[in-house]
């Protein structure tokens, strides 16, 4: 097809061209994209509603060795379509999603000797872009080293922006910085901004295979622009033709709400790759765990060790009472002496700790209709766990186990391999070596049936799509930080940034659901940032298909009324809106069962009460429900009561409002079920 | 009541006092506020959710010839009461409001010689609070000049801001402006605010009489204090013991939406006073007046004058055809000719040019089933006009007529009187000599059975309440600026701001409806600044009970399609609720109807496009209803395709949602009726 063939179909949805640019533009003429070459050099622009959100931005590559793929291209050809499917997904917070844009592939190749191909994929959505470069197999190449991806994109002005940094020896896992774009400088995504003309942007990729995660690095002005972790020895990306990068997104919406009701990212990722996917159910546990956070028991074994058969006998009995699907059991196998998370230690991935059962508490849970939840602490060892992790998901298979939990606890750059020539190199958390390493781990426990919960990894981008037993991680600042985290633990704004910043990524295992706000005989200097209702109202805020009811089950015993809700809440959603949102200051989801015709509203807010209008319009028309609600009493506090809550029954329906009042960081959790 | 007493009663209300100070919490512990005397001197404090929304703030007066009344107080008694009352309103955006809040009134007496008596009164609503001083009667106060009412409001950072600037020669029309609270001087009121926690406020007074209207002067820092607009010589307020001044009240949401459904002020008001409302009847008029804006005609007489007895027989023609109330006619009485809204003309407010027959015309509207809408310009010269006011409005009443628009052009001080020695006063419009003569004319009006919609008058503070024929005003910059105002007119945020500052004050009459959004063959440098959608949706957005449709007949008569819109909409409400709000960026309003089933929702944007969703929740459940929809065109943009509509109609019920699509500087009509 030819340049003037082009023009000829693509007349239907491009409007607008500016100069000699191609452009896209989105089913409902929302969002456009330009692409031009100034002298041979590739450039993008991104409109909505026809004004500027990125301005002329780069495009291009930097190469190891050989010439880089940046200039000298001229159009070879430009094909215009336009998509509409919709998806069902196997789980997750909306079961059908439409996919539905309109895509400009532009072959680009180079006037000179070479005749490099390299083509760039943009895709307008209404609620937002995704854009990637493709590398067809050619005879001009074969495997190459990326040294720098060039894309930008240039704003439009110093945006409000929510962030953490890149670079950080602990990952993902920090509190979020609010700032001016101004005072950002390298970042990771995903990346959320609002404009002074309260347009929201949020910037990501989708499917990252076979290349390193981005950070964005502000290089100048409002200009960000890809920054790849690199490999220890500075190659950005190690590849070959044919290849696809991942697609950088921009997400975009009025409201913020908007932004958490987008499935772009999902979207942009290929189909389902899991034939059988009957046994990758979404489900709930209880498990061995904040026990060893507060300091009540340990990890590694001792007097005080929170694995041993009685123990884990004791929590399966609990989650077969109150219908939990899972129990997760940490500090199993050996391994846990000492300073595990440092280095040297070598965890051990198939054998227990001698008072530790683990066949027989594997068949115990079976026999009372419980499973196990694995669990794999890499301590970052990569190389160990690789060693072992066939014969580790083996086992797990054996013992009827159907998830686990993984974990990859180092610092920074403490990920160690030896090359050929037996050279130590150290990579990031978040480089192509490591997206190498979990993807052979999601088709290894694909293979065994196993779905995971994968801790201190990569960041979501959308894989779970395609990989349906991807089901969640923790990958940012969780729960765990109110049990010792100090300096106040999370902040009540922590959970009103994550559904605007790391929870657009995808499910969180947060691990919500601590009832027992204090426990001051273990750890007095801690204790969670909100009241008890607000507690429960995450349940709903923070999607996971694995999801944890964290606290201690004597504490769930001593408060039934509360734990009610925690039974009920679902973990696999048939539909997701927002009512609220305003970043950093306080968010209303409500969510539709899967399974039920039930639906369930949480709202919270930070350290300021507040009194939202919520329409209960989602409901059923001409139908009848009753909302079971959990909510702040007239005097709860965060600081001084936050135990005041109100549990009440009321009958509602589809034409009526609630005034939901939050109290200075609490919440509501409500669950309507058909009268 | 002694204290004792009093804390016994109040127990019920009090939660937790900060000191030994009083407090008052309004009904569902929202909003507090603790009032305290230090060393005599009386101060208070509010919270909302406990945290402080004002910090210790001042009270008192400062005196003329006397002792101020500010210091040396000591609690004389304390009454702490709830009241929960719903009322009617005669018309306006709400017909049934709730007045829900929980009063602390505390009586004060000098410690010293004087004893004098001074009351403060708070009010504490869910959605805001209101204070006012009461001077009782008493031996030791007779007639006294307050020379600054010491009032503050320590505010607690540097929340942003919209504001239009008080003494300034064009009174209240000005763009708004929008900067941090630190680059405020002296402001207007509406004074609205957002603080970094995304809490919204806004400041204002209610129920102004016999007293001056208030601007709020920052101080310092953060304080802004009441800053009363003086008489030519410098007093701020004559008066006299009993007494009580305005109201000065806080608005407060989490959402500002929730502004514009705040009914505080009107609540601050006394009731209707008027006990035949029969003749006070909400409607829509056209008039001879946009013609005269772009030049087409003039109002003075000469060979292109507007108000003629054809012209006016006309509008006449066209109202009747179209259902139309009143046919407003400027122009039409002597003093237009010269430089009228300088000084030295003298209007004749009985006395119609040649060219009009006054009377055969009234006669003919009559006959038609229309009323002249009459007009009296004051040309802001205060004694001309209430020399003839009364024959004025007797006139008036014998022709029929039973709406009157009256204007108030002249600069800053320019209104002028003559004291006892003869000597010339310039007064600002703001002040008590204006709010006494708007008050003479609002009660000379009701015994004329005559309704009121005044032009460049006071700011609206409620009083509708109490003389419900106070319909509807200007203050504020209008649809005229748009035909002569140069520099762009209305720029597209303007109308996005109106409704979170000058219109949370009451009725606008904007004068919406234009059509034919150039007039290059008069104005060629001026239009209207937004699609025709977006001046569609201004009649929901902006309420006015005398509402306009403010283009010339033959512009309507070539746009059927699109007149249909602005003859089905009414001009009074059963109910107003917010769908969307973003200050200065966005806002959908839904209305019912007074009179019937329907519905209305207008939405609008400034220059960028939007997408917003509309749940349609408000509409009855399991009724189905035909949504009239005029909405942007796909391709529609307000500089190169303002004119792009699409109007269709669609089956709706209340469970389904809408997608808003406006276009940049855009909106959406929808008329809902069942089906």
């Amino acid at each position: 097809m030819n340049y003037f063939h082009f023009l000829l179909i693509a007349i239907f949805f491009i409007l607008p061209v500016r100069g000699d640019s191609l452009s896209v533009y989105s089913p409902d003429n929302v969002v456009g994209v330009q692409f031009f070459l100034v002298e041979g050099v590739p450039y993008y622009s991104v409109q909505r509603f026809g004004r500027d959100v990125v301005q002329k931005s780069r495009l291009g590559f930097e190469l190891q060795d050989i010439p880089d793929l940046k200039t000298g291209f001229t159009i070879n050809d430009v094909t215009n379509t336009h998509h509409d499917v919709t998806w069902k997904q196997v789980w997750g917070e909306k079961k059908y999603i439409r996919n539905y844009y309109n895509e400009l592939r532009i072959d680009l190749v180079e006037r000179g000797e070479l005749k490099r191909e390299m083509t760039i994929v943009f895709r307008a959505y209404d609620d937002g872009i995704g854009f990637r470069y493709e590398i067809p197999e050619q005879p001009a190449i074969g495997e190459f080293n990326i040294m720098n991806e060039l894309t930008e994109f240039a704003l439009t002005g110093d945006h409000e922006a929510w962030w953490i940094g890149a670079y950080q020896w602990n990952r993902f896992e920090y509190l979020y910085e609010n700032t001016p774009l101004s005072e950002v400088d390298t970042v990771h995504t995903h990346f959320t901004l609002r404009t002074e003309n309260d347009l929201y942007l949020s910037f990501h990729e989708a499917a990252v295979v076979d290349y390193s995660t981005m950070a964005l690095e502000r290089t100048h002005d409002y200009t960000l622009q890809v920054n790849l972790f690199p490999w220890a020895d500075g190659v950005k990306v190690r590849t070959a033709a044919p290849m696809v990068t991942p697609w950088r997104t921009i997400q975009m919406a009025d409201d913020p709400g908007g932004l958490i009701t987008s499935y772009l990212i999902l979207n942009l990722n290929e189909s389902n790759k899991i034939e059988d996917t009957t046994w990758i159910k979404p489900g709930k546990y209880v498990g061995i765990w904040w026990e060893m956070h507060i300091g009540k028991s340990t990890w590694e074994i001792g007097p005080n060790h929170g694995a041993t058969t009685e123990n884990a006998k004791r929590y399966i009995d609990f989650a077969a009472e109150h219908n939990f699907d899972h129990v997760l059991v940490e500090g199993w196998n050996k391994g846990w002496e000492g300073d595990w998370y440092a280095d040297g230690v070598v965890f051990d991935f198939t054998t227990p700790y001698p008072d530790f059962d683990l066949a027989g508490v594997a068949q115990y849970a079976l026999d009372n209709g419980v499973r196990i939840m694995g669990h794999h602490e890499t301590s970052a060892n990569i190389l160990n766990y690789e060693e072992q992790m066939e014969d580790a998901f083996a086992l797990y298979e054996e013992l009827g186990v159907r998830a686990v939990k993984t974990g990859y606890v180092g610092h920074g750059t403490e990920i160690v391999w030896y090359d050929e020539d037996d050279n130590e190199n150290h990579e990031w958390h978040h480089g192509q070596f490591m997206v190498e390493h979990h993807q052979r781990v999601v088709e290894l426990a694909a293979k065994h049936r196993i779905s995971l919960n994968v801790h201190e990894g990569v960041k979501d981008t959308g894989l779970r799509r395609t990989w349906p037993n991807l089901m969640t991680r923790e990958v940012a600042r969780g729960q765990e930080y109110n049990a010792w985290g100090g300096e106040g633990g999370n902040p009540p704004d922590h959970v009103v940034i994550l559904p605007f910043t790391r929870n657009l990524s995808g499910p969180f295992d947060y691990t919500p659901g601590i009832v027992e706000l204090h426990y001051d005989e273990y750890r007095p200097d801690n204790r969670i940032n909100s009241t008890l209702a607000g507690e429960l109202a995450l349940y709903v805020i923070i999607h996971s298909p694995l999801q944890m009811a964290a606290d201690l089950p004597e504490n769930y015993e001593a408060r039934p009324d509360v734990f009610q809700f925690i039974k009920d809440v679902p973990a696999d959603w048939y539909d997701t809106k927002v009512l609220h949102a305003s970043i950093g200051n306080y968010v209303t989801i409500i969510r539709k069962d899967h399974n039920s015709d039930d639906w369930y509203l949480g709202s919270i807010t930070d350290e300021n009460g507040r009194i939202l209008e919520a329409s209960l319009s989602f409901l059923d028309a001409g139908k009848e429900y009753v909302a079971e609600i959990y909510r702040d009493g007239k005097n709860a506090d965060w600081i001084n009561n936050p135990y005041d809550i109100v549990i009440e029954e009321k009958v509602v329906d589809s034409s009526m409002t609630m005034q939901l009042r939050l109290a200075t960081s609490g919440g509501q959790a409500i669950r309507f079920r058909p009268l």
